[in-house]
């Protein structure tokens, strides 16, 4: 299955674009659903997955205790159902938008300038 | 082809998971890839992505120009690039966590209370 | 000067709510400003103050070098700026406001349940 | 009173710095107070105060109902506080930077360019 499927409803983000369209429809949430308060909520879920950083170091953050970890993941899911339901109202694909900005960024970090520094590409 | 190859890397959280993990190898940035650096940036971005919202009515978020809508198409793929990067950092299954978040979810929001009305289901 | 002149302008906070009344006047932005879009505004600028500390260790956050220290005064402005303009439209008395929480926080974390730990007051 | 007294601590943010500083003694906080972990805090809150206003319209957000409004409240206390925290630990001055600001502000948006459009300046 080639990712030129994407658009069928076959692959992960087909898949969850049509459960998250059902799930609206069944609630008549698209009334709300336009792209800034879907933008709103995605931005709101990232921070509540921030939150739980919020007082931990570094090092702590890569070993997270499990009842973190778990809210850790329930709050990434719900970023990416927020990501995959605003990609829908603006008829974005994810993948192919994914795919190119790797390649945006591969021209503007090369391995040269970017190895072992955290420096923004403007600031190089 | 089924989800269970998920964690092989055919399908798109997969390759992209690898694309990423290649290009934070050669840049040695896994220095700075903790969990909660990641998360700051995911918080970032997803304030990037907002910012084209800002001043933009909700109707007209539904129409974007252009060059607005690509602004927004690169900052929506930042979101999935850093949600996918955390994700491997802390072993995270994405689709399995998504899926069970709209499980959770259809509990919390059952049709006939939710129907109509954007309330929080604490507020129900 | 007591607090209680705090409503006619001649304290820091009424001094710059005239300020940006006037600022948003001369300009026509009153009619951007809904409360709503001012939350956006704030909640971006308080991302930008955030991403100075990207990829800044803890430790390395508390001394940072000049260049930074001014950008991160700047945003941090910012966030100020947005929010006063955003007390004003709602007609809310901040320094009342940031009072009323402190007494409040007293109250949810008491020294010797809060002392040296930083979990939130409801998982004591 | 004049504004130069600012420092001296019987000014609003004065004020509240010292009893920001006192609380957080008290509770032994000063060790998990980074200027990054503030930063962090300061986001998360301003996200919680944005996420009152997520599924609300631009007019209704300017008639919040009593309940909403009092969460609004306290939620932008939280955003103060953390910001004079921030400022506290920086040793910033936060009157003078948005003084500054404002001028900044000026200079990108002359009024005869700004005027009833919200574009960012670099957008003119």
């Amino acid at each position: 299955m080639s990712r030129a499927t994407q658009g069928d409803g076959e692959d992960i983000f087909g898949a969850l674009r049509q459960t998250l369209r059902q799930f609206a429809q069944e609630r008549d949430w698209d009334q709300f659903h336009y792209p800034k308060n879907l933008a709103i909520a995605l931005s709101v879920e990232a921070a509540e997955l921030l939150e739980n950083f919020q007082w931990v170091s570094e090092t702590e953050s890569a070993v997270l205790p499990t009842e973190r970890r778990e809210q850790v993941r329930h709050e990434m899911a719900d970023v990416l159902l927020y990501l995959i339901r605003l990609a829908d109202k603006l008829n974005i694909d994810l993948a192919a938008a994914a795919a190119e900005k790797i390649q945006l960024n591969a021209g503007k970090y090369p391995i040269d300038k970017a190895r072992g520094n955290a420096k923004k590409y403007t600031e190089f």
